[in-house]
């Protein structure tokens, strides 16, 4: 294939890109700024549509799966192996669904993507010789703003979302997505039948927005996902002694937020030094009682997110924190109570999809950085029945989940570029 | 007077002290707990009517000053000297408002005593050749609960306070305390005529309950107080960047929390080791934003209450921080605002009155324990008039402001009779 792959890659249209994510970018335009297009929502549904419009011209085949998946499944006419013969496609997607004041390029980049590959595919007409499908996966309500969760259309597609979830899964109206599904002309019922076994896709691809910036720190157009990043979240409540600001010497406090103030700079020091090379460690919520400027604080709140694309390296941040908040409150006097949260496994991009992805940038003389994805994306979820493989385009400033949020459409396009050609490589393969 | 002193403080009766209390504590019962007497509320004067019937009955000539404060002046009648000739009094004083569900101790121990001291000296007959008379004075509105600001009588008996001031202090309904005062029947218009000038008030005496840890963790029955703490009140507001918590590498963040808690325990170690020996640190607020758990807190706002009863203390401990945020925020990268919200000197109570004080506890086996006051009381602001003078007792386990405040009969009792010795010594003199 690789031979083919500058012809093909020079269908990728930067101008096209960005056009498609102006005319995306009008749907759900909100007031207060950026873009608001919930999960399950009109504005969502029509930049499906859309999208969906821009994939039948090119000549896929358009469908939405029972949990409102935007399927499009493009077999090259120009095949000489008959339909039922087709093997396990090659899977491309992300999303459309925003946080309230959302960006442009979050999900939207690599739905976009997803579009300029099959319509490139789509141009060269003949001259690939295709052995599988591509698919097109828009999946519904990544984000999750709306009811909370979030990966809905993915953990759907794998199988981990019941019947019962659908109705349990509720916005602050109370409203279930059961309910939002049947007023979307869904059958909530027939969930189950969207499910893709393993074995049933041959890969997924996703290319992403990275939101954070170590591409625009390295000047680099593209990054190569190497491993996903798993959290855990833990809570953790300090109780010490509220008291008199005034009244109280510096000897007798059990003042609960420098104790906090304390964990805190161990949980960054743990996670920039001491557990693995991917480590991060934050503090993201973090309350006190009774705060007020002239009472010692005498109990706080706070969160721990500890991510790695390593479960060992993260286990051990989290096992070093433990015996540091151990450690620091008993020297503190302090009571605490430690609670996770929720925990989610790392998850290993493909080596050989990694491979592919890292070759096709050489081939196409684009530099690209091997890196970790310490967001959760739909390719987390993929991971259960697919090999995947992920592409990351750089983050102005980092700046995501905002109206300010930015990616050139030239880096998508890059990542297009580099995308395709792993792509190409699994499709035209057995 | 001193061959005189164990006579009289054998006149002071622990089982009066705890029975006044009680009588007290049935005033303003709160449903939710512990006693509400906010400042120019019915419960604050029916607890200053209950306090006036006793010192009538002890033969003090009673009413109130035009800002509400009362006074109580007695006289002693075996006294040669004509009304007219008599020196400046002797004032002993606390305040009888509380907290919102505050406790039976606060200010109303100090009451008790005073009343104690009158009654002692009246008790005593003609033993005693008095050259002054004594003043008790039970101040208005010292908490400040209902109308912010706090030591209200003391402040328009040294006339500090303006009819001006008196429309501005609003309560959260808007009722100014020009309003609550024309409601209780007082005139307003008049509190210029409440004000005492430096040397109309020979020397000012008052007993407090400790609300700290200091003397119980001595196991002593009374401190007297050698410094009061003046505060400083700084605000400061921290300004990083908000980021996704988990594609965020640690080299790559602006994390204004992990700022923050340095800070926050560069406060503890400058109040602790670095300033003076009595200097107090403490951040009581700790807000941070956007505050969700995934999310690399952007910004925090933070106070700091710093005290000393040394002023150059004070200013080194507040130089040191300004000093520690500047160097943290350069390194971290982070903008930073600081402000003073406000700032009071710290007092020295009168030398004269605390050897007084010491020699009356040597006198009677009392052990004392000379310490600083780091919260404000009405003796703070009687400093500006008058050389002040400061007993204080136990506070159990340091509760302060809340139902579970408690100091033994006992203990106010010995502060009584430490505070007698010295009362007497200054109005015997010329």
């Amino acid at each position: 294939m690789r031979h083919l792959l500058n012809t093909i890659a020079d269908q990728v249209d930067t101008e096209r890109i960005r056009q498609r994510l102006e005319a995306l970018a009008l749907i759900g335009r909100d007031p207060r700024g950026g873009i608001t297009r919930l999960g399950f929502s009109a504005e969502e549904q029509a930049a499906m549509d859309l999208v969906a419009d821009w994939l039948r011209k090119i000549g896929a085949e358009v469908g939405f799966d029972p949990c409102g998946n935007l399927i499009a499944r493009y077999e090259p006419t120009a095949s000489a192996v008959p339909k039922v013969a087709w093997a396990e496609p090659v899977m491309i997607g992300s999303h459309l669904d925003t946080v309230p004041s959302g960006g442009a390029y979050d999900g939207a980049a690599g739905v976009v993507c997803a579009v300029e590959i099959t319509q490139a595919v789509s141009s060269s007409g003949g001259s690939l010789s295709l052995q599988r499908p591509l698919e097109v996966c828009v999946f519904r309500n990544e984000e999750g703003a709306r009811f909370g969760g979030g990966l809905f259309g993915s953990r759907a597609l794998t199988g981990a979302i019941t019947v019962e979830d659908l109705k349990q899964m509720l916005d602050d109206t109370g409203t279930s997505i059961y309910e939002a599904m049947v007023g979307s002309g869904l059958n909530p019922e027939a969930i189950g039948s969207a499910r893709r076994e393993r074995g049933q896709v041959k890969a997924y691809l996703e290319l992403h927005i990275e939101q954070a910036t170590v591409l625009e720190s390295l000047s680099l157009p593209v990054g190569i996902v190497t491993g996903i990043a798993g959290p855990v979240f833990l809570s953790l409540e300090l109780r010490g002694e509220a008291n008199h600001a005034g009244a109280t010497p510096m000897g007798l406090r059990r003042d609960a937020l420098t104790a906090a103030a304390e964990i805190s700079l161990a949980c960054e020091r743990i996670a920039a030094n001491e557990a693995g090379p991917n480590t991060v460690g934050t503090v993201g919520v973090l309350v006190l009682h009774p705060g007020a400027a002239n009472v010692i604080p005498g109990t706080v709140r706070m969160t721990f997110d500890i991510r790695d694309s390593h479960r060992e390296s993260r286990n051990r941040a989290v096992d070093l924190l433990c015996s540091e908040i151990e450690s620091i409150c008993a020297r503190r006097d302090i009571a605490w109570q430690l609670k996770t949260t929720s925990s989610v496994d790392p998850v290993d991009p493909d080596h050989g999809l990694v491979n592919l992805l890292a070759a096709s940038a050489d081939h196409l003389g684009v530099a690209a950085h091997k890196m970790v994805s310490g967001a959760a994306h739909d390719a987390m979820i993929m991971a259960d029945i697919a090999p995947v493989g992920m592409v990351f385009v750089p983050s102005v400033e980092g700046i995501s989940h905002s109206p300010r949020e930015y990616t050139s459409p030239e880096d998508i396009a890059s990542g297009t570029r580099v995308m395709l050609g792993a792509v190409l490589e699994v499709a035209c393969r057995d």
